[in-house]
Parts: structure tokens; C-alpha cells; sequence
């Protein structure tokens, strides 16, 4: 992340800023409902004889009950193996065949599955769609197996990877109660534990019209889709209402929290800090859009106060940088990371960025990196929006995550409103002590095998205590 | 707790170790099972013309769904609501009319309720839980009424208490993953939003004979009880099946979790650290009756290691203790906890501590104090389960956890038996830094607030930085 984050930032600065129109996010779409309470987004794009199809349902990771994590992407893995009308495994095939690609992905707040097909082929990708939402066909094989490629996919990305493992926990102990605290993928013994019973119970509950969005980005009118939803989607009958979405909201953010990791595979030290922010949908006023433009100031890249003051001036950091992440439903985070400089005490390295947030809330942000901030930000979106998929995936997020599409639409003219008054309250009110969680991942063997080689090497020489 | 702890032990001092009983815990009991599968424990006790009769649920906070915590608490409030026969309120007037008392309780892993009564009262108080386990009524006006009973209950043992809610944070960052984590009366908006749907959800599924354990005690023989329980309880239907337990395991124990709680409402500052330890039912082997030893001898009074060392020699901590909880379904709670000596550093009192912890995982516990400390446990148990209450519910407690009977009655026989070399095993196993959490509760206001303070004095004098 920390990778893509600063050659995004690189790419940034060689788009040609002054040439933005006044709306930067100014895209036409129309939205509808069908019958069965299935919403439709149309969003034309005639560049090119091509669409993006997307299905979103609004279930995601944090919606799974206790002990039955994973269950929603463990789900989405088993909606490619087949229905009453195609064999497992066919679903891809047949889009390959017609040229196109297709895949899926699950968040903390929805599972969406998309397509990307020349546009003859939309009502082909669409009755596909329909025939899954209404008929999936599961066999105790078909979980079996899918159970096993699951479980490498978290072998792979989380098991093998310390710094992976080390987000996990961090994110486990930034939240207190809400279920964001645990992983998209799943803590690994639910995940063994899933069966098909579980899954099933998933699908009828949330795969369903009334509890589903679709979005149609691409060479199209809203007029000829809205026949093919008509024809394809409108027959589904629900097979459950949609649901109530009730997480346990995070208790009053008392206790500033700690973890410290030791594991060999890591290369060099390195801290983080998170903090639980408002999101987008939940923040009051510009809350969410001023921590935006705050961390991206604040550590957006090598030009950012951050890396400025920390890597550049006081040389206790190799590298520095901060993000906020505002698009889930309930919470946001705030975040910073460090990576201290050679031979720099931990203790040290922290009470330097403290030393930057205490300046950021008591004075914010000067006007002119403020401004080339704010700038910056709607470039990037801009730059961003340009690809199909990505305007198709905006609107669809943001619908499933139970936030509107108005939100979308008004984010550039909400971002150059955000003042430095803006910046400071949100700072104050976000980064404090007790709603975060710190966090090293240091490149040493565990503490407790020392000391238990310390502990055993005493018991030589030493006599007992007690 | 501390002070229990305490003077607990002091009473413990006082009784006559010598003249135990080879078999301390030789308790005489018979269980049977009922046809819908209720199981029946009975405990003779011909002391006095008394009984206390207990109806176990194997139901408790870790069976809770995802944002639905404190529903197996409010469930056991709601159950002195009315049924079909009873109006609300009633069964506590019955039972009290007729010169019996009654209660209940919650736990992690189970609900009980019980009377104390005259023997010849025992049919009467059958026929009053075998119609609250089948015909429960309630109304939207009894939840909410009872809704603000349980919430001022959380409001005045945890809100307004900075140790229980430090202790609450403290454990919620203790389990990374398992319902442990969450505390038993649920978090405060969970609460507020339990409805009449969730509790009788709940109550269908879990107050069914299958899944219940009757235990009696007292001035009975096993064959009144049989068939006064083939009367009352043996015609009840199962509403359903007997629920399978399945709670997220704990991911393997990675990093080591801090917390720092102020609360200008603590009068000291406070250290604990807790472990996840296995339970008794978890454990292999000795390690769970190696544990409570090394608690007791570590800790578990004035004379113990840890207060010796910390207290009366190194002068580093006003109070000082440890103890081992292992009697929780899946896992069991190692925790130490201390005061520190005005003046001395906290970093101070915690390194002092470690080493008392390396000593003991390097020597274990002299045997002198070996064998003292297993007499005085036995000797513990043998002075708590004097009490007819008591006795019942020990085996309730274990059934309901589902341990077993033979665990309870073996237990002093292998309290006996632990060794040195399993004291040294299990604090090797268990006192490991990546499966603990440390924690400060600190007498002074939140660090934010003067941080805030702070900034905002600087920022008279300072110039923007950035």
C-alpha cells in the first residue's frame, strides 16, 4: 500500500491541474428501482463500444455473525461454481468466450461481482447475473474445495507476510467492539469451519433484489438498460427481506491501546499509529473531507509535512507518511506510519510525530499547502474516475455501503470548501490518545524465546527465588 | 476482587489443613437423563431440611450473535416476567411466600436460576421453572421497563467505576477474536437496542429441556428427585435442538497488546496483565491445576512470591497479586496485577515484575511453598463447598460449561499431584508476552485533554510550522 500510495502521488504531479473543469466529478447518471426493490445506476460512457457490469450486494464482512468470519467472501468465491442452468466453473468461461472478463471482490460493507464485455453481450452478462442471484447450486465438494483455495488465498496474503499479519492485529486492536476490527478474509479457524449449511443461509438472506445494486457503466443509454433490467432482473422474486444492518457500534474511546510484534521475516522496524475516525457517511458537517485533505498534507507523499519535517529535516525517519480512509459505512481510520532512521530509539521517532500532530491541531495547515492540497486531491480523483471501472465502482460503494450517490457528486465541491478551521476541529477531535492504537513490527525473533533462553540460561547459575 | 482475595486467604490460614479428609472433594451425587435429554444432577445434603434448586442453561455472553451482546443477560432478567399461568413478577413473591428466596445469574458460557427453599417446597418451585422454561410471555412494555433496569445496572457497576471499566477494556484487548473479549452485560448500545424479537429469538433456541441441566441439593434422595422431575419436567417438548457452541478460537498469539486508561476518577495508579491461559476443560494434562498453584503461590496473598518480593523486600509496589481463572469454557485467564510504591516508575514496577516472572519460568516455586500452597487450595475448596449452594453450583457451573462431573471431583487428586516441572511447563507455555495484554489505569485526566491544553498554549507563542 505504502508503495502504491506514493506513485499514485507521483502520478498526480504530472497531471495538468490548471486544465480541471470547474465540476471535476461531474458525471451523469441515472438511477432507478425495479419492482422487486433492486436498484439500477446507468452511468453512459461512449468512448468506446464497451460496458462494465457490476451486481453489489450490501453484505459484507462485518456482517457476518459470531464465528462465522469469512463467510461472506468465502461466498463470494462460491457464486463461480454453478446454478440449475451451468456447470461449475462455467460462469467465467462463457464471459471469456464472449471476449470479456469478470470478476468479483468483498469489503468490509458489500460483495460485488462485475463484468467487462463489448456491449452486445450485456443482456448475456445480465441473465448470468440473474440466473446466480436466484439459483446458485452447491454440493459439499464444491465447498470442500473452494475451502481450500480460501484458505491459501489467507495463507498467501496474511500467514505469509508479517507486515499483513501486522495490519490484522493492529486493525483488531484499533476497534474495541465493532466488527470492523476483524479481517475481510477471515480469522482462519472460522474459516475451516464454514459449511455449506452456513453459506446458504448467507446467500438466501442477502442474495436477494431488494437487497442488491446494479450498475452499468459503458456505451449504453439508460433507456436500453433499463429494458434489460426489466427483462432480466425485475422477474426475481426476494427471497428475504432486505436486511437490517446493526453492528455493534464502538463503546466511548476510553484506553489509548498498544501492540508490539516481533517476527524474524520483517526487515526493518516500523511503527503505525491508527486512529477511529468518522467516515464519510457518518461525519458531521466537512469532518471527513477535512481529514482527507489533513492526511494528505500531512503525508501524502515526499513533499508532505510528515516526511518533511521527519525524513528530510530531522532525519529520524527513512520514510513517513499518513492516509485517512473514509469510504466504509460506519468508521474511518486515520492513519500514520514511520519507518525510523537508523539507529533512532522508538521512543524517539513517536514523540516526533507527536510533536507534528500537536503543531497540525493547534495551527492546522498554511494557506498554500492547504490549497495545493485540496487541488491535488480533485486531480486525483479526476484521474482516478477516468477509467469505467473505477466510476462504475465509486457509485456502486458508496449505494452499498448505504451511502448516496449525492455524496459522490458533491466530494470535489465539498473538498475545496474544507478550511483550515475545517482541518484543526477534525484534528482535535479525531487524533487523540485514547481512540487510537500504536503499534511496532519489529524485525526481531519473539521476546518470549528470549526470554526463555534467558530464563534458561539463568537457571545454571542462578538459585531459586521463592 | 482484591480485597476477596485477601481475605479470603486470611480466613483460609485459620482452618485445620491437618485434619482434611484423604479425599477433600468426595461428594455424593447421581445424575440422570431425562428423555427429551434434560439432564438431572442431585447432591445429598441431610444437613438441614433444605434444598436449592438450579435450572442451567447452556447459554451465556459467548453465544451471542455479532451486535447483539448483553441479550443473554437481559434474557435472564426477563425470565422473571410472566407466562401463561404467572403474571409478571409473581415468581419471585411465590417462591418468597413461601419462605424460599431466588435468583439468577449470567456468565460467559451459562444462565442459571435457583431457589432456596424448605424441601417440602421443592415441587412447588419444579412447577414454577418448568413453566418459565416452556411458557414465557412478554410484552413490548416488559423489555423496555426492563431495558432500563439492566442498562442503569451496566451504568452503576461499569460506567461509574474506572476499575471495572479499565478491566473491561483491558480484557476486550486481551482476546483478539473470541467472544470472550465482550463483556458479559454487553456493550451500552447493544443493549439499548435489544428488542422483544431478539430475546424471544434467543429464548426459543436456548430454553429448551434439551439444553438445560437441573441440579438439586440438599435434604432429597436421588429417587424423590427423579420423580418429581419425571413429573414437572420430563413432558416438556424441545423447541429445538441442543445448540452447537461454536465461538472464533483465538488466532495464535502474535503480539503483545498495552493499554493506557486515564480516568481522573482513580485514586492510584493501577498495573495488571493478563494472559490467555488454557481452562480447565482446555488444558492438557496438569497445566490448568499447575496454573492455579502457581497463582496461589505467586500470588495469592500476603505471603505469597510476588508480594514478598515487590511489597516487603524491593519496596517498589503498595500491593501486589496474581491469580488463574480456568473455569470458563474455552479459554482461562492468568493475570497479576500491582500497585505501584509512591514514587517508583512505572516501567520500574513492570521490570520488577518480569523478573519475578523469568525467575519462576527458569526454578518454579520452592517445595516447601509447593506443597503448602496445594493444601491451602484444597483447603479453599473444601471451606467454599461447605455451603450447600455452593456445591450445587460447582457441578451446575461445570455441566453448563460443558466440562464434566468427574473433572470437579478429581480435582484436589490432581492439585496433589502437580509438580515442579509443571509449574515451570505451564508458566513457559502461558507467560508469553504476544499472548498478553499490560495495563495502566492512571489516576490523572485523559491525555488528550492536555494535549489539547497544551497545543492550544503553544499556539500564542509558536508559528505554524508546516
Amino acid at each position: 500500500m505504502l508503495t502504491l500510495m506514493r506513485s499514485l502521488f507521483a502520478a498526480l504531479l504530472l497531471l495538468p491541474v490548471l486544465l480541471l473543469p470547474a465540476r471535476a466529478l461531474d458525471v451523469k447518471l441515472t438511477t432507478f428501482t425495479l419492482k422487486n426493490g433492486m436498484q439500477v445506476v446507468v452511468i453512459p460512457d461512449h468512448r468506446a463500444p464497451v460496458v462494465t457490469h457490476m451486481v453489489w450486494y450490501r453484505v459484507g464482512a462485518a456482517d457476518e455473525p459470531m464465528g462465522k468470519t469469512g463467510a461472506v467472501h468465502f461466498l463470494e468465491h462460491l457464486l463461480f461454481k454453478g446454478t440449475k442452468k451451468i456447470r461449475p466453473g462455467e460462469f467465467s468461461k462463457i464471459v471469456k468466450r464472449h471476449g470479456g472478463n469478470d470478476n468479483a471482490f468483498t469489503s468490509r460493507d458489500y460483495t460485488a461481482y462485475f463484468q467487462r464485455i463489448a456491449k452486445q453481450h450485456l443482456p448475456l452478462v445480465m441473465e448470468l447475473e440473474a440466473d446466480r442471484i436466484a439459483n446458485l447450486q452447491l454440493s459439499d465438494k464444491d465447498v470442500k474445495t473452494e475451502l481450500e483455495v480460501i484458505k491459501e488465498e489467507r495463507r498467501q496474503r496474511t500467514e505469509n507476510d508479517p507486515r499483513a499479519l501486522f495490519a490484522e492485529r493492529l486493525n483488531a486492536a484499533l476497534f474495541v467492539a465493532h466488527p470492523y476490527r476483524r479481517p475481510v478474509v477471515g480469522w482462519m479457524a472460522d474459516v475451516e469451519n464454514l459449511t455449506l449449511d452456513d453459506v446458504m443461509r448467507f446467500y438466501r438472506r442477502y442474495y436477494t433484489p431488494a437487497n442488491a445494486i446494479v450498475v452499468v457503466a459503458g456505451d449504453v443509454t439508460p433507456e436500453e438498460v433499463r429494458k434489460l433490467a426489466e427483462r432480466y432482473y425485475a422477474p426475481l422474486p426476494n427471497t428475504a427481506q432486505r436486511p437490517l444492518r446493526w453492528r455493534t457500534p464502538e463503546p466511548p474511546a476510553l484506553a489509548a491501546r498498544r501492540i508490539e510484534m516481533r517476527d524474524a521475516r520483517a526487515r526493518q522496524p516500523m511503527f503505525q499509529r491508527l486512529y477511529v475516525a468518522p467516515s464519510y457517511r457518518t461525519a458531521k458537517g466537512l469532518q471527513a473531507h477535512a481529514l482527507e485533505v489533513l492526511a494528505e498534507a500531512l503525508g501524502g507523499g515526499a513533499t508532505s509535512v510528515l516526511y518533511r519535517r521527519l525524513v528530510v529535516e530531522e532525519k529520524v525517519a527513512a520514510f513517513a507518511g499518513a492516509y485517512y480512509s473514509g469510504n466504509d459505512r460506519d468508521y474511518g481510520t486515520f492513519g500514520i506510519y514511520a519507518v525510523p532512521a537508523p539507529g533512532v530509539k522508538r521512543e524517539k521517532l513517536e514523540q516526533r510525530i507527536d510533536a507534528v500532530l500537536r503543531e497540525v491541531m493547534a495551527n492546522g495547515i498554511d494557506a498554500k499547502r492547504l490549497k495545493r492540497t485540496k487541488e491535488a486531491l480533485t486531480a486525483s480523483a479526476i484521474y482516478a474516475l477516468d477509467s469505467q471501472f473505477a466510476l462504475a465502482r465509486i457509485f456502486g460503494a458508496a449505494l452499498a455501503s448505504d451511502s448516496t450517490i449525492e455524496g459522490v457528486l458533491q466530494w470535489d465541491e465539498r473538498i475545496a470548501e474544507v478550511s483550515n478551521a475545517d482541518i484543526i476541529a477534525a484534528a482535535r477531535k479525531v487524533l487523540k490518545p485514547a481512540g487510537s492504537v500504536s503499534g511496532w513490527l519489529l524485525p526481531a525473533p519473539p521476546a518470549l524465546a528470549r526470554a526463555d533462553a534467558a530464563a534458561q540460561g539463568r537457571q545454571k547459575q542462578e538459585k531459586v527465588a521463592p
